[in-house]
């Protein structure tokens, strides 16, 4: 195998090679002085103490690496008018991209205070990871960057995801060779075979071989160069190589290898944009090999720093206090000749300047990375048109999320270059199927007869992971357009911590001004827990939301809507929303339908309310409240009301249904919490509730807590308990079944006495008729599978409305 | 490029052929009758809809694969007399394995009731996918199995896990083309880098290429064939490749790549155990293509099943109801000409059961998959050597982790062929450096003189990636070895899911008779949420403690020692337990020690405790109690103990620190919980209680609602506040500081009145300096920073024993 490496670039003149040069140099200045200096930044005097920050903390060892990719990419940028953004995966090279930033003057313009002269270098270098500053990491204070690189792995992803439907944007992703051995990052590389070349920009992925991470060498690194190239062409790209640390020679051979990459990638645009879908093309790839802490300080105290792990991150700590570690941080920044790069008032000189694109070329200006901006709002179809029918509650049955699948394929219809629907191979798993009907599935692989629903153009992006999922879908949303990501509930926890750097990019983006509002992450958290009964344990997980609820409550919503209309409703509501993170829970087998389209509406805006239809308190004060949320918990829960409700027909029972859980938390804990007095209008202040929940009970312990009357409440949820069998005993495993929610009633009403004993005697008699009948027959009793809510002939109350107010 | 496909064996004569194709349709026969039938296993009748199962739950796509493999393996297992086990990452094709180990017999042994017979055969198949059964995947019910199949992507990890310091094992990891797109696995590809062939197993990763996930077609399957080949090479394989679908003719070819693999295998171990690490080994692995639902019809209802995404689960649903569909379903199931493979009591005929190995050797009765049966303890030095001095409490400092390096240094020294240390390039930033004076880090790539500590032995397990660490220890710890997890806290939740999948193995293997119990799965989550000051809000999450207690209550424990000595006697008892998952958070920065090493193994062995030394009550009733968990949090509270001694020397608070978390929750919630009167004698029934938590605050009052003095408790945690600033500003961003701290007290204090207000102002005060300071100076007020507990010179009480009993 012979290793791909261009010639010397005939593009490259000595002069842009100078000017290259220079920026690179200028830009590792910058860099160097923002993890070590807190004043004298153009080194007017010989550094002294308290110059030095006392405490340095950053990264250094692969800065130097990025600053030189940004050097060149700012040349084609210009030469060939490219529409151009950059992830780094490397995302703890943070120095980098904000002396990129502040060079180009996109970093003033956005932060006035740290202008592009003396006093701005200074605050410039002092900020840095300091208090009141910003993060030694790129991260969302970083103009021009999508992607927060504290965590590693997302890269790739990101970059795809910003991509999709930008056709003429190209996105430069440095990948680092720590980061390229994270699972995430491994799985990415496959995301070539999902992009369109007439539709979607270009990705182009520069690997970066430091050689080593924290303390280390890497894999990709020190594998054999042809083991290598065989595995990035087994990725199906065709890599160009560059390699070496002698500068001049480096720039050379990079400005080649990058023309010949963007050549590629123009002809791959051209071809398939004038001649249709042809061959599948193989993308281009750079890979960058120099070394760690490049032009960084060779040895220091005896130990080989410059291409070791020891540059990783602060290459010498003792600047302040040792006179020799300080000479060599001096010596090392004036290495750059800082008087032939910034003028007199610290002021980048034109030489500088000149490489820079303009405006919105500049990378970090470009409008997509701050994609709020250029946002079109999604299109909406009336989502009433979509509604079941529904003239009495609880007597028809539909798939929630099939019903929704029609709405979804509709927007879709609507925004062909704005929305896209994500699923880890469950789309119609997951009963979306009907989107299919507008669009394919994104697929730029060969296509046979026996496949169905495949094209290189589709826009449902399916693969088997769900990191891929997750982070195409953020880079698309970062970059200012729409979509959701439908999941099995119990295998979203995969991507867990993909959705805390999410929620805490939106936190942090919410106090930076210049920042535009992006549209917010949808999931649809369907094949849930309780009807996991044919997949068993391991699919059985509504732990999530436990997850998503420790973020900040300004950026996470949780819906549970009960049946089909309200789903609708919901949906609606979170495709037009903006900065938050929406979660929906939601069966996707048939179910009970239970509101008009109207009455979810109405239930929906309230987010909670009390189902006046369901209970039999008819205004008068309750002697028991069921809460629930979720759906098949209030499935049950109208079923313990129907045999309650025949056993004693004088019990005043009050139903609380639960669509936005969190109305449950406190007002000021958040922002749709409701009032004490609210919460007590609802669940009393003194009456006995028996609240199923669709999760891990203690969740809603956690959010009332606080409530009046939080000692008489008592949860029933999903308590670790589970296998394959069939969808009833799910429930009757999990004690959340409606003779268990009945039983803890009858427990709570000491009144009733004997005639509460018989009737839980009978119903305790009832579930083990069902255990026996399931272990025969293998699915449940056939009253449990067709039971269907009857409004009680002799109605208790007065025509009460179908949802009814808070009192 | 060209395949490297093998040449027909001649080792395969025509008599083995014919036994490996009689074993395949009797395991695909077993298989296709678990799907379906309840009753007339042996088809003595024809099939009537009672025999049916009215629900049909399973996979069939994957299963013919499975068998067709575990055949062949059968053959070399015996042929070589290995010892080997397998690994079957497509686990939904749950009934191969449990057909397989009901022809040797396994079954029958571990589960009596499913004898080998007709009436076995009958049950055998009515327990799959059924109520009181067993699960559709591959599950811990499966005797051979470390693998749950239910979540795909940890395959490969498990088997490198498995094969770690086994040096005669060979496992055979079947890679199933869907999952092969998921993350972890991608990343898992790279794990040949760190084996050592002179000391570990062997790994044999054969990819099955089914065409198809769920809906859509592979990846891997539909790459070009040169570019999957330059893919696999690129991981370090040599790939053999089986394609086909006439099975006589895959036969000969899967026997001669599989005996070429073997050989290779040998080879390369005789190579490294005769002449030490020489040139790095290119291990083999097979590629098999085959239709998916292999032998399945070809077509019903007009579509096509056998080779199409239509044959991924049931293949044809309605055989209950639909005549036809029977018809199908009997036709199928004859065409394995059942009466070949089973006798007329339903034994398997001699020519079934002559390919297996004996005892031991069949891979469903491998002990190392049962992996708690041949347990080593851990050879234990006495943990009391490594103890920090503690003469008095605070006043001296340590860092804590660095402590514990010493003692995991001398257990690895003791142990060094049943413990390694697992973390993700992270060891010696996680201060645990002292265990590479015993070993180095394991890496089987060329090294450098720049390098440190690698070498192909190594013991301490390093890669850029959680999924990696997480998949390899679970797969050493299922094969009943030991090991420890240490990873920064935030970025454990990158393995979320896959704790999930191991608690649920743990708490499914409790209620099996025949699994033996496994050493615990230790993490030391450091690096945590205070102190990622440096590295700024992507690194601070202190949730995986939330998303652990979620699990059940009898496998999961979680500790916050609050100094060395007590980390190291959390330690030692957590690395000589069974069956838990242990959640050890402590620091790795200099902290101030507080218990001697006898103080510590009392705190340690209740779990919490009044530390009468640090409070002013001295056995009086409190006026206010202190809790306090985790290291900054139980620095803090002292400090604010501190200032309020000062102030109000009358005062009487009590200090109460929790080392075991779940000591909180009620007894009868989980087993470590305490009863209501031991809570009641720590924190009272009536006194205000500030307690000061390491992680999200409502997780204790999730943990305590039910307690008599809940509504007192007022807890400070991390509030989702952090960014890039001083170890001291983090904690007052989450208000958790000690000056906050003492105003959450008085303000609990009413009796004070306008000395409080007094003293409140003055510490708002302080606040207000602290910021301006840090903002200034880049670093905490030297007052904070050197700060230390000192006994007051007044002491208020008479000799306090340093811990007090549970009054």
């Amino acid at each position: 195998m012979t290793i791909n490496r261009p010639e010397t670039s005939p593009s490259l003149d000595d002069e842009d090679l100078e000017r290259i040069h220079a920026w690179w140099r200028a830009a590792n200045y910058l860099s160097v002085g923002q993890i070590y200096l807190m004043d004298n930044p153009l080194l007017r005097e010989p550094l002294r103490p308290e110059h030095i920050k006392p405490r340095l903390l950053g990264h250094w060892g692969t800065t130097p690496g990025l600053n030189f990719i940004y050097a060149h990419l700012n040349r084609v940028i210009t030469a060939r008018d490219l529409n151009m953004m950059y992830v780094m995966g490397p995302g703890h090279g943070g120095p980098g991209p904000v002396a990129a930033a502040w060079l180009e003057g996109t970093y003033s313009e956005v932060y006035p205070d740290i202008s592009r002269d003396e006093d701005g270098m200074r605050r410039l270098f002092t900020q840095f990871s300091f208090p009141g500053g910003i993060p030694s990491h790129v991260a969302p204070e970083t103009p021009g960057s999508i992607h927060e690189g504290g965590e590693l792995g997302y890269s790739l992803a990101h970059a795809y995801g910003a991509a999709f439907d930008n056709p003429d944007l190209v996105v430069a992703v440095i990948i680092g060779d720590g980061e390229a051995e994270t699972g995430p990052l491994a799985a990415s590389w496959h995301s070539n075979k999902f992009v369109d070349p007439s539709r979607d920009g270009a990705v182009l992925p520069i690997l970066h071989l430091n050689g080593y991470k924290i303390a280390s060498p890497t894999v990709l690194s020190r594998i054999d160069p042809d083991e290598l190239e065989s595995l990035l062409r087994g990725y199906g790209h065709t890599p160009y190589f560059v390699e070496g640390d002698d500068p001049e020679q480096m720039h050379r051979q990079f400005a080649a290898a990058l023309d010949r990459a963007l050549d590629e990638i123009a002809a791959i645009r051209a071809r398939a944009r004038r001649d249709g879908a042809a061959e599948r093309p193989r993308w281009p790839m750079l890979v960058l090999r120099s070394p760690k802490g490049w032009t960084g300080p060779t040895e220091v105290d005896g130990h080989r720093v410059e291409g070791s792990w020891r540059s990783h991150q602060v290459p010498f700590g003792n600047a302040r206090d040792d006179a020799s570690h300080r000479t060599v941080l001096e010596q090392w920044l004036r290495s750059y000749r800082p008087e032939e790069l910034f003028d007199g008032d610290g002021a980048p000189y034109p030489q500088i300047a000149d490489l820079h694109p303009s405006g919105d070329r500049r990378m970090s200006a470009n409008p997509h990375t701050n994609g709020g901006g250029g946002l079109r709002p999604l299109r909406m179809p009336d989502f009433r048109r979509y509604a079941v029918e529904v003239t009495e509650p609880g007597a028809t049955v539909a798939e929630s999320t099939r019903i929704l699948g029609h709405l979804l394929r509709d927007v879709m219809a609507e925004n062909m270059t704005s929305f896209r629907v994500f699923a880890p191979d469950e789309n119609n798993s997951n009963r979306l199927d009907a989107v299919l009907e507008a669009t394919d599935r994104a697929w730029a692989l060969p296509i046979t007869d026996l496949d169905e629903h495949l094209a290189p153009d589709g826009r449902v992006m399916e693969v088997l992971s769900e990191h891929l999922c997750q982070g195409w879908l953020e880079g698309y949303l970062l970059t200012g357009r729409h979509g959701v990501f439908s999941c099995y509930e119990a295998f979203v926890h995969i991507i867990d911590s993909m959705f805390n750097q999410h929620a805490k990019w939106l936190k942090t983006t919410n106090a930076i001004a210049w920042r535009y509002p992006i549209p917010s992450l949808n999931y649809l958290l369907t094949s849930h827990v309780w009807r996991q009964d044919h997949n068993g344990f391991s699919h059985q997980d509504p732990g999530f939301i436990d997850h998503v609820v420790n973020k900040k409550a300004d950026v996470v919503r949780v819906y549970l809507p009960p049946d089909a209309n309200t789903l609708l409703s919901v949906a609606d509501h979170c495709l037009r929303s903006r900065q938050y993170v929406n979660v929906i829970v939601a069966g996707k087998q048939p179910q009970l339908q239970y509101l008009s389209v109207d009455a979810a509406i109405a239930h929906c805006t309230k987010g909670i309310g009390i189902w006046g239809w369901a209970g039999t308190d008819c205004g008068r004060e309750p002697d028991i409240v069921f809460g629930c949320a979720g759906d098949v918990p209030t499935l049950e829960t109208l079923a313990a009301v129907d045999i309650l409700r025949r056993l004693f027909p004088e019990l005043a029972i009050r139903v609380v249904n639960v669509v936005d859980l969190m109305r449950l938390q406190h007002a000021d804990d958040h922002p749709h919490g409701l009032s004490d007095a609210d919460f007590d209008a609802l669940f009393t202040r003194t009456t006995p509730v028996v609240f199923a929940y669709h999760g891990y009970p203690w969740l809603i312990h956690r959010l009332t807590y606080k409530r009046t009357n939080h000692a008489n409440l008592h949860v029933r949820g999903y308590i670790e308990e589970g296998t394959t069998t069939t969808p009833f005993d799910m429930c009757v495993l999990n004690r959340i079944d409606r003779f268990h929610l009945a039983i803890a009633a009858l427990d709570l009403l000491p009144h009733l006495r004997d005639a509460a004993a018989h009737a839980r005697e009978q119903l305790k008699n009832t579930l083990i008729a069902h255990r026996q009948y399931i272990r025969r027959h293998g699915e449940d009793m056939s009253e449990i599978r067709h039971w269907r809510w009857n409004a009680p002939t002799d109605d208790p109350c007065e025509a009460v409305s179908p949802v009814q107010d808070i009192p």
